[in-house]
């Protein structure tokens, strides 16, 4: 089941500099930065009441949020719901004919495990499935 | 200040298409929908946890969303934060230099005041600031 927006994602050309906007219009600092290397992507999350913002600079040219800079430009990259079974989330997605792009889930940033649905199947949005890993399977 | 995300907003080509994806990602209907002939925009709302999910379609061709729809495809079109004070928010940005699109602010959909930030000062992120109409002032 789908239970919380969690987070959303920003692609940006350079975080440092985008650090600088969002610090501004959120009126706080950012509280962490996580290089995730197996994404090829540099985050910043920032806490807003009841989400995260994070943002997203890729670390090379394989990374997916290089390719969407170059095609769409900067902006929203993708929403992160969280769900209390991933895996029973997406066995109930791809019976419903959403194009599961990560099943079995991957290890991703902030200690989740991720599942994204391609965004043909969900009116250009890209949405990602997570679900924090627990201190048993982490 | 901002307080919370109020609601992301997601351009579609047509809402009863839209709806039926959405319905089923979210496992649960829509909660309300509204003509925004100000905006000139048909509207469908979702709760889903600690937001709201607004999927907007054009009901003409001078709406915002025909032309982002030409521009960039059905996608994530805004986030929408929840303001304590919508006129002093805006007189914060103003000097942090973003460009405030609507100052003072507008009537939106939902019982809100409104005032977007233009995307060029925010890394191309259309911010949407809120505050609830109160009942003195509505």
């Amino acid at each position: 089941m789908i239970l919380n927006l969690e987070h959303i994602g920003i692609a940006v050309k350079d975080v440092k500099n985008a650090e600088k906007v969002f610090t501004k219009l959120f009126g706080k600092q950012s509280y962490k930065v996580e290089n995730v290397a197996s994404e090829n992507v540099s985050t910043m999350f920032y806490k807003v009441g009841n989400v995260k913002v994070e943002l997203l600079e890729a670390t090379n040219e394989n990374s997916a949020i290089s390719k969407f800079i170059d095609k769409k430009g900067e902006g929203i990259h993708h929403l992160a719901f969280e769900t209390d079974d991933i895996t029973a989330e997406i066995e109930r997605l791809k019976q419903e004919d959403f194009t599961v792009l990560n099943d079995p889930p991957k290890k991703g940033a902030d200690n989740k495990m991720i599942s994204f649905l391609h965004p043909k199947s969900t009116n250009g949005v890209l949405i990602e499935l997570c679900q924090e890993i627990s201190e048993e399977k982490g």
